[in-house]
């Protein structure tokens, strides 16, 4: 049985992947009475007169895992009911690697303003908020807009996919003998992925960084570009050119965009999901090949970041993620073992992985 | 130790009332391409090519217990978190009776637009949603405008309360020997669930029902009233007429209201919480009374009616909780075992209650 028929059929058995259970049983009067009314009046009256809710509730290690279906892995915009059973898997890797309660919650709408709005009404059940499959580029102005909430609300998709590249590329170049400020870097995706891998690169001391969209290179000549878009532009040069001068070439775009442009001794991120820009098999020349996807080796995928980047927010009590924190946790994550190019950095089950993060991110 | 220090010790210990847990485990890098990437993407497919949600997730057993904070128990509008714990406890209820994962989400919002839409963005993640600890008059139109959802939208303090107090008057009126039509009936409190039970009571077949507000009977004459209340008011009259007139005292309000008003033979309801309009050894002389207690004889509490109410819903995939349903499950309930005086209804905790309500819900 392949992947995708086991995981149709143990979600149709399961009825998915997370449930819900009461930690204390009504089994009388009594409990009714403790539970529900008119005992838990007293709990609320202690919330009401100031004392924490997270004291008297699971909200103190509770992450919302919210998304509207419009950037679902490879499958594009297919709405928040077919996005349901990722956020799902988010929550359920939330949930078992770093103990947290996570919740999945598709949003019906997909209109910026009203995720806002809905994200921002949720804020109370929970300490950090996970947006996770929202297309770019309206995901920057919606995560920007939800800074003041007083609890982390973090694009995982920019995030924690960002820091599991620095993660990989810093060990890929150590391996090569190489620096991240010396490497030609070239990014192939400017969506939410690609421009936070540019911005976070840039932050960590990469100097030569170019992105390809669409429409081919991030120029600076160009009149179509978003603000996100402008803030990593260089100056105009051919797509042939671009591929010709980088070392570092990281896919965050669509299947088999890297075919036939892999150079020997290349280091090559191919992100794209499920089906990565170039397989391994296609591009034995690169000095190491990565892919997000969990049967092949070297796998670059954000499940080695986010559970312990939310676990360590949420128990520092953070109000947001910031690029300190993104880099410690990048750090934290490179070295957990001395990586060779078939295993630049552990596998996403290692143990020592959320422990590891969850302090740097904590401290940071 | 008394309710409400069990009630804050086991919140803090527990960390609350309900928890999350995962029914499938993550141990390899097989799990991780079933549950995670890339397997998830076939269920994603398969749902977004029409098959239901609910044949991969908890969605068709799942209910959202929301709340705004602004009519919290007999506390009042003190927000959302402290009404969260109170949210939590029907949730666990309807977790434990009726076997529905029932999230409790207690939104940051009080402004009803802004309700309606957070509420209609969170319906891809339920089959059915309890509103809960709403203030009227607000309640109406949160209500009314969420009955298009596909999915029922119940505000459980007008509809569930109805049911019960429907339930324990028909059968107290026939211990009394009298009937619905007959007895005049005087309703003390005009919000959410004052008028709802007028609503339900009428259109059970009460020809006599006289409400009150904090003004006075709500009557005809007055040029203050809401569609609500003019739709229940009665030719004007003074409170203490339609306190002599009345045989039968329903009390939604305040603590201590019926205190000197209870006449020989009355069937006193004195629902407030957690304090109730009058306490059962104040009103000897009555024919019966019931309060919305545990810890009393003859709790007529929602709790009576909402997990089963709630379970015939999802199971028969309703689209609203009609006049009809409502009155089915008053029957039902009623029924469930002979009245006496001390007990008109059932305990709360019968297991009969939900098979019988659910299974009336659904057929009606």
């Amino acid at each position: 049985m392949n992947f995708d028929e086991r995981s149709l059929n143990d979600h149709r058995r399961s009825k998915g992947k997370l449930h819900q259970t009461a930690s204390v049983q009504i089994s009388n009067r009594d409990d009714l009475a403790t539970y529900y009314s008119p005992g838990v009046a007293a709990v609320s009256r202690a919330i009401a007169a100031g004392e924490p809710l997270a004291t008297y509730s699971r909200v103190g290690s509770t992450v919302l895992v919210v998304g509207d279906g419009s950037a679902v892995l490879g499958l594009g915009n297919v709405g928040p009911a077919a996005a349901y059973p990722v956020l799902e898997g988010k929550a359920l890797l939330l949930q078992q690697l770093a103990g947290l309660d996570a919740l999945p919650l598709a949003l019906g709408t997909q209109v910026p303003a009203e995720l806002v709005a809905a994200v921002r009404a949720l804020a109370p059940n929970a300490s950090a908020i996970l947006l996770e499959d929202i297309a770019a580029p309206a995901c920057f102005a919606i995560e920007a807009a939800l800074q003041d909430l007083g609890i982390p609300v973090v694009h995982d998709d920019q995030h924690a996919t960002a820091v599991v590249v620095l993660a990989g590329l810093l060990n890929a170049l150590t391996l090569r003998g190489d620096t991240l400020s010396s490497a030609p870097i070239l990014i192939h995706g400017a969506g939410a992925a690609g421009i936070a891998i540019a911005r976070t690169l840039k932050a960590a001391g990469a100097t030569q960084v170019v992105v390809l969209d669409s429409k081919g290179v991030v120029s600076t000549t160009r009149t179509d570009l978003t603000p996100e878009k402008l803030e990593v532009a260089v100056p105009t040069r051919s797509v042939e050119q671009a591929f010709l001068e980088a070392t570092v070439l990281i896919g965050v775009s669509v299947a088999g965009a890297f075919r036939g442009r892999v150079k020997s001794g290349d280091i090559v991120f191919a992100l794209a999901n499920p089906e990565p820009e170039v397989h391994p098999s296609e591009a034995s020349q690169a000095f190491l090949i990565a892919t997000g996807r969990s049967d092949y080796p070297n796998q670059v995928n954000n499940v080695l970041a986010f559970p312990g980047v939310f676990l360590g927010l949420v128990q520092s009590g953070a109000t947001r993620l910031t690029e300190e924190k993104k880099y410690a946790a990048a750090r934290a994550l490179a070295r957990i073992e001395p990586p060779s190019v078939d295993r630049i950095l552990p596998d996403p089950l290692d143990p020592r992985i959320v422990p590891a993060l969850s302090a740097a991110v904590a401290v940071s």
